[in-house]
């Protein structure tokens, strides 16, 4: 049965892989006839690879002591698992960014001749990242699944959070580092625009997108993905109270999670043909059921606009394609598996799916310039800087509140339903999908670095607007996988809570015990010392690089005029020292933190601090991520023409906000869900110890 | 015995009142010598005795219906001492006030002679406030102990707490909103001075002292004092473990926090002698003591010190001599009620009272621009106000690891020493010099405010700079009573929580149980939705006051050049109504939140609320006022010269720091204390429903 599963399991996992695999000849096939933009993709790529090696050249060491300490301390299956998902995340980041940094230049180009073609060359390449990603998050599961035990198992998931929060962290340094230093300098003091080749810091932060956008939440989704299937695993092994006579799950308990994530790969692969309407699939299997689908005339409008070249429409109709099949698939999975309790378990799930996406539709409302609280930071711009601040941070604050009450009620409702492992599934459905969504997110930076491409290389600013029109289009369903990602954080880390107490066999975590409280307490404290930490790296970070650029415009002659070239080298090495130095301190700390507190206060109380960390991480991250997308957006609302628009003092006020919110939204708070899921998986495969 | 001890707490506390009063009469009898000093002081004596009654006037309506609430839901005892709690906080505020508003005009009068006189004159309208705070708690406690059951004790903590958040909240937006209309207006745009007495909304300004640095003060530590009390009688009761064979502590452990409570009276009416060398006590009892301790060299240089004015040595000198008597007397007290655990008892005291005192200093070190961290808030501004701000955050965040960690220990050792009921007493402990803690605080507000009539008065330069010697001493000082008010809630809080607990008989508290997680996530929320409420609030009266302090520079006619008077009162009325509507949302939030969490969850999810609410609460509240704090002293320290002082950019990008941080401590940070307690307090009342 365990051999089975794990073929099928593996078999889904390359079906994905191979999906990639295909997408991308494709877009090789696709010549870039442009020189300019060739060479620029080519130095953004290499500019990236090359980070990402330095990066893991610093990781080699820390995978390889923790190892040899898990196979010391623990057992040799837990080092092999965290060994092998710290090396599957790497692998996933590595080959999302190499293949986004080839399709950005071949978006732009595309985008010469139709936005459609943009449309279907970016989403191609996003959609070679999602595919990646849960494929080799599927192969990894369903290899460690076969040879290890549950309990091994969960070192995976070590191995694969400590990469991404590594991953996060030094992507979200680097990117804000050369984003400060390009705009202050570049923007605000020398006054040249967005992408000017003159900026000594535009490559620097052209590879700084792919780094944090692409390798980072590459990394961060592989972790979220794989961590909720195995907390789902490790919990339904022993969970009762599904079957008649309260027989334990065993091995269906373990199957269901895996064939839910299974049937997600199926569902986003035949979604992407919504979207992207060229697929060379061998024999032209797809093109023939393409053409017999569009005898339907809905099938047949929906497909001509986006062919198009609607990116709005496209990428909606394949998300919420692929939510449809899947609920249809989820109730049929259910009722297989658990007859009668199916449509228990079916509700658990989807309860969570329905929290994931109105946490994205709650995300969207206060972070778009669309709705009332956008436009109430962008009004107080009139007072000053200090009061787009305080309005950010006040609505930061209370944008909280909903997507907690969310969080609530699906955990409630699931764990009514079907116990914790309703709460584990509806985690695992939300990030079913993963493929399809992560394809949406990644389409954004790679429209983005085509923008930038399109600036440097001097074409015609129609291409700049296509590009543009794509990159909006991303920021808006990006959202929706921010709720997923929020969403399904804090499910997981409640199922890998509760696998903790299990592994530890703690019947109870009492508040009213001090040293639980003490936990909680300290536990409580560790997100704001994080954020602190990385608000201060990226601060440090972001001053070296405005020294360099405005040392190359003092120092070297005719920049200005295009006689002189910058010095781009030099800030993609400022970026990434920076980045590698400052992401050490709070890795170590997420990792440390619970060892310190397990060993010296006891079990108990590192359950306090675990439920602590989870209480006060996800309402920090909703806090942040939402404080910074709103001065973001508030900010573009003012550049638009309101509130007398660029130049005025108005703007200058919301550019205030957009930099206090950039460490924000991109390093401090999606590391946080990363954070809160590292401490508790260290903590479960830590049990034995404790 | 109850009796007995009754009597005794009461008349402890009235001689706290009895000291307060000769004082108060040796104020009076200082007559100001100046029409137009006793005019301004006058003025600002009105205005805050009209805020005071308005304020008042909201409250007794939702007095008399919480109280009839508790009548028929609860007993006629809890609704009575909840009435009675509510009524001595409300006295306490309003003779503080009253008392601190006549001193104001004195102290600047007396700045005139000499700087010694003018350090008396502050610090005994000072100690008014703090004899009057401490004297009104002990005796409602003793009448309260008297007449009631010790459950409906604890409903006179709650009157306590609700009508301190108000106070707290409503002084809080009352004075922010003053400060950044007269600020923004008159500083920025007008460029006129501080206090000038052409600024419409100077009256407001120097009103908003006082409404919240003494009234608000006053209600915030009179429930900090009476809950600390409570929580240790209730717990103390039936508390095992120190007395042989198991025996109950009955009446010996309620005595004992209130004796220790009454101690601190004495300790502190006897410290005052140092830093107020003047004490008019009848029959000369004081001085013939105070001649003969002059006999000794020691003693005399001191006081001669003292009577130079030097008054950074006096307030210290009072608070040491204070804190040395204290520890001393506690020994002996412990000793008395416990024997042999006496000493168990006496270290887990001091372990908490040490706990304060650090979190003091660590306060210290975060907030004064003596230290590093501040320093580099301002080094900051060279990078314009977003790196400001960032940086203040950061330090906001950071510093409350240092605090959490100390609170930690205290509470594991006081605890490992003596159980609960040692950690409730540490609480009392560090709480019990109260009034001169108080006495050094609201000296503080006196000296701001005798600055601003000096200004208004148009006195020489020399006077303006004794009384902001006086100030910024104030400051310095603050920071330890700031410690040691974070420090008791936090362990007040948790006292009450396990008061709670055995309250709804409820034997574990297990965040395993959904339930509790779930009441764990909404309890953290509630402070960031606070804070998002009152930051709001802020704003919003800020918005309204600047509308119109421009509007009155604009309309009428001959402001700027002295000949045409500025409407001081509407910008009095505005500050005062934006207070009052503004303050309701907030208080309503912290009240019915735990309520309806208990009624629809249970009380395993509302013991789980008041956990979560506990752990953030605490850390929010030291992340606000250090990094309000920070940057109100960053700003300060380049107005001193440093990175081109006054004028220049850095000074503007630190003024949008301060400006942030203005609601962060002095309105949602402060009243974060109170909001953790009011929501425990109020589940402890209501405990039989749940």
């Amino acid at each position: 049965m365990t051999f089975i599963l794990s073929v099928v399991v593996a078999v889904l996992g390359l079906a994905a892989v191979g999906y990639a695999w295909l997408i991308y000849r494709k877009v090789l096939e696709f010549d870039i006839g442009n020189k300019r933009i060739a060479e620029l993709s080519g130095i953004i790529h290499r500019g990236a690879m090359a980070f990402l090696k330095k990066e893991y050249m610093w990781l080699v060491p820390f995978v390889c002591v923790v190892g040899l300490l898990l196979w010391i301390g623990i057992s040799f299956g837990s080092a092999f698992a965290f060994v092998l998902g710290a090396f599957c995340s790497a692998a996933a980041g590595w080959l999302s960014m190499y293949v986004a940094t080839q399709a950005n230049g071949r978006t732009t180009f595309a985008a010469i001749t139709s936005p459609g073609k943009a449309l279907d060359m970016a989403f191609s390449g996003g959609s070679i990242v999602g595919m990646t990603v849960v494929g080799i998050g599927l192969v990894g599961i369903a290899f460690a699944f076969l040879l290890l035990s549950v309990e091994s198992m969960t070192a995976f998931g070590m191995g694969a959070s400590s990469i991404a929060l590594f991953a996060r962290v030094g992507g979200g340094i680097y990117t804000k580092a050369a984003d400060v230093g390009a705009d202050l300098v570049g923007k605000v003091e020398a006054g040249i625009p967005e992408d000017d080749p003159r900026n000594p810091a535009v490559i620097a932060d052209n590879v700084g997108d792919n780094v944090g956008d692409v390798a980072g939440m590459s990394a961060d989704l592989f972790e979220s993905y794989v961590n909720a299937i195995i907390a789902a695993i490790a919990i339904g092994f022993t969970f009762t109270g599904l079957y008649p006579d309260g027989e334990a799950l065993g091995m269906w308990g373990a199957a269901f999670p895996l064939l839910l994530a299974g049937l997600g790969v199926l569902v986003s692969i035949s979604s992407c043909f919504v979207i992207s309407t060229d697929i060379p699939v061998i024999g032209g299997f797809v093109q023939r059921g393409m053409a017999l689908a569009e005898k339907v005339p809905f099938v047949k409008d929906m497909l001509d606009r986006v062919r198009g070249g609607d990116a709005a429409f496209a990428l909606r109709a394949g998300l919420f394609t692929a939510g449809a099949k899947m609920i249809v698939g989820t109730l049929v999975l259910s009722v297989i598996f658990f007859v009668t309790k199916g449509v228990n378990v079916f509700l658990a799930v989807t309860s969570g799916v329905a929290a994931g996406v109105l946490i994205g539709v709650i995300t969207e409302y206060y972070t778009s310039s669309a709705y009332k609280p956008v436009k109430a930071v962008a009004a107080a711009s009139d007072a000053g800087p200090a009061t787009v601040i305080l309005s950010g941070i006040a609505l930061g604050m209370k944008s909280a509140a909903a997507p907690i009450i969310l969080i609530c009620l699906s955990t409630l409702l699931s764990y009514w339903l079907a116990g914790i492992f309703g709460v584990a599934c509806a985690a695992v459905g939300m990030l079913s999908i993963t493929g399809i969504a992560l394809s949406v997110d990644a389409y954004g930076p790679i429209s983005d670095n085509a923008g930038g491409i399109a600036e440097m290389s001097g074409l015609p600013h129609e291409v700049r607007k296509i590009t543009d029109k794509l990159d909006s289009v991303g920021n808006t369903t990006a959202a929706m996988g921010k709720g997923l990602a929020i969403g399904s954080a804090a499910l997981t880390a409640l199922a890998l809570f509760v696998a903790y107490a299990q592994a530890t066999k703690l019947t109870k975590i009492d508040i009213m015990d001090p040293r639980v409280i003490v936990g909680m307490l300290l536990g409580g404290m560790l997100p704001f010392v994080f954020c602190a930490l990385s608000i201060e790296a990226v601060g440090r970070a972001a001053q070296a690089m405005i020294d360099e650029v405005r040392r190359q415009f003092r120092e070297i002659s005719g920049i200005m005029d295009g006689t002189g070239d910058p010095d781009y080298e030099k800030c993609v090495t400022i970026s990434t020292s920076a980045a590698l130095h400052e992401m050490v301190a709070p890795g170590v700390l997420a990792i440390v933190s619970p060892v310190a507190v397990g060993l010296v206060l006891g079990k108990a109380a590192l359950g306090g601090l675990l439920g602590g960390a989870i209480v006060t991480g996800v309402i920090m991250a909703l806090f942040m991520a939402n404080a910074g997308g709103a001065w973001d957006n508030a900010k573009k609302y003012i550049e638009e023409g309101n509130y007398g628009g660029k130049g005025t003092p108005n703007h200058a006020a919301a550019v205030v906000g957009d930099t206090v919110g950039d460490p924000f939204k991109d390093t401090s708070g999606p590391s946080l869900n990363i954070l809160i899921k590292l401490m508790t998986v260290v903590a479960l495969v830590l049990a034995p110890w404790f």
